[in-house]
C-alpha cells in the first residue's frame, strides 16, 4: 500500500427534503453572498429552485442566480459566473444540479478569487484557492458533490480538461434521493456508468496489496449493479435511488482510491469523444472502458479474474483464469447493454474515421497515457478501434 | 435508509515515516501550546515520542507532557490533564498511542473548556466544545483516531461509559503502519475483534435497503479476516498492518454505519465486563458477541444468513436458512479462536456468579438495551449466561 493523505471535509447532509434546511447550512459555512449556479429549466419546473431560495430568505442570505448550465460545461458561462462573483463581491456558491452545474460552480469559485485566466488552472497550475462551493444534488453520477475535481470543456477547441485540488471539495452537499426520481432512463443508466467507472479507475491498478482498498471499490460496484435495474424498473423506488445517490458520492471521494495508484486513462480517452460528440460522458464512458479492458486485460490477468469472481460473481476457472477474466469483461458489456447503455462507436453516432482526430487531439505525442498499462497513441488508436 | 449526515473531516496522514511531519500539521491546524498525551513505556522506548517532540519542536511549537495512560482509561489522569491545560493554557492535545490514550486526550479536551466536572459529558451532557485533538496512532483497534466517541472508566464504581460528539472528531490522525509492527499477538487480535465489532454493531440493524453501508461493512470485514492471521504469522508484515490499521479507521468513522439504526448493546455487554474484571476490551468483545448473536439470531434469520454467506464464504441452505445463519456464527468464533480469542467466560478470568452484578451496574432498571432487539435486563441476563 502508498503512503496517502486522506481528507474528506464535505458535510453530507443525506436524505428526504434535506435541501428545506440549505440556508441553515450556507450561513454556518459562512456564505452571505451566495451564486446559486443551476442548468436548464427542471430546477425551476419542479420548483426545487424555489424551495432553495426560500430557505436562504429565511436566513437572510441574499443571493444571484446564473443558469444555462449544459451537459460537458462549458468555459464561456464559467467567465460570465467570474464576472459575477467579482461585480457583486460573491462570497459563496451554491451549485444546485449535478456534476455539470457542480463542476462550473467549481470553475467559477476558482475564477473568483484569481487576476487570470481561469482556464490556466485546467491546463496545469496548481488550484491552491477558491470560494467555498455548496451543491444541492439532482443526478446521481459525476461524484462532484464530494470530490477535488472539476472537468470543463473549453469552446476554443472543444477542449474537455479538468482540475484538482481540496480547495474544491464542496464544504457541503445536500443528497436528496427523492429528486433523482424524475431521472429519466438514459440519465439514471449513464450515472450508473460513471459512478462504476469512477471506481474501475482506481481498481485496476499495479499497486499490490490494498485489500481494503479493493474491497470497498467492489462493495460500491456491487451496490449499483443491484440498484440501478431496480431503479430503471421503478423510478420512483426511493431505497433504491437513496443506494445508488450515496455509492455515487462514495465512488468518488476517493475512499474507493487511497493508497494506490490510479489510472484515468479511460476517462481521458472518453473525454476527447465527448469533446468531439458532445455525447453523455456516461454513455462514452459505456462505450471505452470495455475496450481499455480488453486491451490491457493480459497485463494482470488475474486482478481481471478477481473483477469477475467478486464482482460478477463468475466462477473461477482454475485451469485457465483468462476465459474467467474475459467473462467478467462480457458480463460487464451485458449489464451495460441491460440497462440501456451504449457498447460501440455506432450507437453513440461516433465514428471510425474520426479516430485519427481523437487520438491525436489527447496531444500524448510520445508520451503516454495512464499508469495501469502506459499508453501511447499508437494504443489509444487500438483502444477505439476495438469500441468501432 | 434513513436520513443522515455524515461528516469527517478528520485529516488521514498514512503511511511509513509520516510522524515526522507531525509538527506541520499541529501548525496547520492551529496548535501553539501541545500537551502530548500518552500510555506508558513503549512510545518512549520506541523513540516515538522523541521523534514526535523533535518535530513540533522543528516547527516552534512548545509542548507539555502527560504520560501514563492505561487500557480502560481512568478518571484520575483525565483530572489531572484537564488541570495541567487550564493552568498553562494549552491550546492543542496530541495523543500518541492507542484508543486509550486518544480516548483520554479527548476527555481531557472536553474538561478544557469546561468549568464543571467532565465526567458529566459522559453520563448525557451534550458536548458542544473541545480542544482540538490529534492522534499519532500506535495500536488499531479502536477507531478513535477518526470517530465522534471517547470511552472513560471513572474510578469511582469503575463505571465504563461514552460521549459522543463531532466536536471529538481529531483534526488530523498520524497513521503509520510500522507503528503497529511491533504489537504483540494477544493485542493485535484484540484489535481486529475490535473492528470487527464495530462493524457489527452498524451491520445487524433494522432498516432495511442499505445495501450500500451493509457492502461498505461487508468489504472491512472481509479485509480483516484476511489479514489478520497474516500479522500474526509475521508481525513485520508492513502489507497486512497497513490494510488493518485503514480497516480499523473505516470501520469505525461511521462510513459503515450511515442511514440505519445502529445498535452499540454489545459494546455496553463488554463494557460492564471489562469495567468488572479490567480485561482488554477487544478480549471481552470476543467473548460476548456470539454470545449475543445466538441470543437474537432468530430475530432475523436471513440477515445472520447474508452475514454467513458473503462474509464468511457459507453456502446458503435454501432449504433451512437458519442452519446458514448458525454456521456464520460458527465461523466467526473459530476465526476467534483461531487469531488467539477468547471466547468463554473462563478464559477471561470472569466468573458465572458475577452475572447478577454484571447485570445490574447496567443500569436497565425497566428498560431496554439496543435497538436490533430490544433487551430486558433479563435477556442481559441470559446473554452473559451463553457466553459462560
Amino acid at each position: 500500500m502508498n503512503n496517502f493523505n486522506f481528507y474528506s471535509p464535505t458535510h453530507f447532509v443525506f436524505g428526504k427534503n434535506r435541501e428545506s434546511e440549505t440556508g441553515k447550512y450556507v450561513k454556518r459555512f459562512g456564505g452571505s453572498k451566495v451564486l446559486i449556479h443551476f442548468g436548464g429549466g427542471s430546477v425551476i419546473k419542479s420548483g426545487l429552485l424555489d424551495r432553495v431560495k426560500e430557505s436562504l430568505t429565511k436566513e437572510n442570505i441574499s443571493f444571484t442566480e446564473l443558469g444555462g448550465v449544459v451537459p460537458n460545461p462549458r468555459s464561456g458561462l464559467v467567465y460570465e459566473g467570474v464576472e459575477i462573483c467579482k461585480r457583486e463581491k460573491i462570497d459563496f456558491i451554491l451549485a444546485v444540479g449535478g456534476g455539470s452545474a457542480i463542476d462550473s460552480a467549481k470553475a467559477i469559485a476558482i475564477g473568483a478569487l484569481y487576476d487570470g485566466d481561469f482556464w490556466d488552472f485546467y491546463t496545469g497550475k496548481r488550484v491552491e484557492n477558491a470560494l467555498p462551493v455548496a451543491t444541492i444534488l439532482t443526478i446521481s453520477a459525476a461524484g462532484s458533490e464530494g470530490s477535488t475535481g472539476s472537468v470543463i470543456t473549453h469552446e476554443d477547441g472543444m477542449l474537455k480538461r479538468a482540475a484538482n485540488s481540496d480547495a474544491l471539495r464542496p464544504v457541503f452537499s445536500v443528497l436528496n434521493p427523492e429528486l433523482t426520481c424524475s431521472l429519466p432512463p438514459f440519465q439514471t443508466a449513464c450515472g450508473a456508468t460513471d459512478m462504476m467507472a469512477h471506481v474501475l479507475e482506481r481498481y485496476f491498478t499495479n499497486t499490490k496489496d490494498v485489500e481494503i482498498t479493493d474491497r470497498l471499490c467492489e462493495a460500491v460496484l456491487l451496490t449499483v449493479i443491484k440498484e440501478t435495474p431496480k431503479a430503471l424498473a421503478n423510478p420512483n423506488d426511493y431505497e433504491a435511488r437513496a443506494n445508488i445517490m450515496w455509492a455515487g458520492t462514495v465512488a468518488h471521494n476517493d475512499i474507493c482510491g487511497v493508497g494506490r495508484e490510479q489510472d484515468w486513462s479511460t476517462h481521458q480517452i472518453e473525454h476527447e469523444l465527448s469533446g468531439l460528440y458532445d455525447v453523455a460522458h456516461g454513455a462514452g464512458l459505456a462505450v471505452m472502458f470495455p475496450a481499455w479492458m480488453k486491451y490491457v486485460m493480459k497485463h494482470d490477468v488475474m486482478r481481471f479474474a478477481q473483477f469477475a469472481v467478486r464482482v460478477w460473481g463468475c466462477q473461477m476457472d482454475f485451469q485457465n483464469p483468462e476465459n474467467t477474466a474475459k467473462e467478467g469483461i462480457l458480463k460487464f458489456e451485458q449489464f451495460l447493454t441491460s440497462i440501456g447503455m451504449p457498447i460501440r462507436f455506432s450507437e453513440l453516432g461516433a465514428k471510425a474515421e474520426d479516430i485519427p482526430t481523437l487520438a491525436k487531439t489527447m496531444g500524448l505525442g510520445t508520451g503516454t497515457l495512464g499508469s495501469f498499462v502506459k499508453l501511447t497513441t499508437e494504443d489509444v488508436t487500438k483502444i477505439y478501434e476495438l469500441a468501432v
